[in-house]
């Protein structure tokens, strides 16, 4: 994974906004709203994928189930998710919400800081599934975990 | 990617569905629905990344953006969405929607023919987007769209 220059794409993004919809899609959404209900996509199968890993490493470790959901991750951490955030996206229009601060809009250099914690830890993550090796998968878990948390704890409203 | 044995993972999924869910999750949410919601996430954000790789085969190619959504694409397809189907998330409830036949519940032989189908071309999409080679990405993209259709014309509803 050649994270840096992908980073620059995660961190910076591009302009192509999901022209391709198949589901929550509807008609007329505004740009912005495509892009917020996009990435909250990418946010919520990401979490399906966290989940599985959860309960793998509380029960029977299924070396493969872990793979398969940790490269998930960090294919979707990688995937550019800063196009994502287009200026204005701190608003959602009729039937959206987003719980995006203002702020992230503000602090580009912290964003990319976060961005590149999280694309350091999914890394990790994947690398030791791979590895099968479940107390590594542990520990890049917790450090994957803190990484969603410390953008959280700045930049999304509490519920 | 060990192809074959997360396929069986793909088609005949796992019991673990979205317990992390950070997005799109409404408290007391049936787990159909969680279900529901978290397969549309999936497929929503397999669709953007599609739409970025269209984008770059009409326009200015850029390598590591293409490979970047391959890579998403392919986490995703492999990633035991099979799971995401239990019995009885044919019914959404309410604020729910799924385009879901039932039928899909009653073929699955047919249904893991289709799932192999679009790992195979997911795959492939992966290999050529690392391999730059725009010429055999074009002819993976389109593979893995007409998978994406061949499931779509059998099991989901028109809108």
């Amino acid at each position: 994974m050649k994270s840096s220059s992908l980073l620059v794409s995660l961190v910076l993004g591009a302009t192509l906004v999901g022209s391709a919809s198949l589901a929550l899609a509807r008609e007329n959404m505004s740009p912005t709203d495509e892009a917020i209900v996009t990435r909250q996509a990418g946010y919520k199968f990401m979490a399906w994928n966290m989940g599985k890993i959860k309960g793998n490493l509380a029960g029977n470790y299924n070396k493969e189930q872990v793979a398969a959901a940790a490269n998930t991750i960090n294919a979707i951490a990688n995937s550019g998710m800063g196009a994502l955030y287009p200026a204005g996206s701190d608003k959602a229009g009729a039937g959206v919400h987003t719980h995006v601060k203002p702020e992230l809009f503000k602090q580009p250099e912290k964003v990319k800081e976060l961005a590149i914690g999280l694309s350091k830890a999914t890394n990790e993550l994947a690398r030791a599934a791979a590895s099968g090796d479940a107390g590594a998968v542990k520990v890049a878990f917790g450090k994957t975990g803190e990484a969603c948390k410390s953008c959280h704890d700045k930049f999304r409203e509490k519920e």
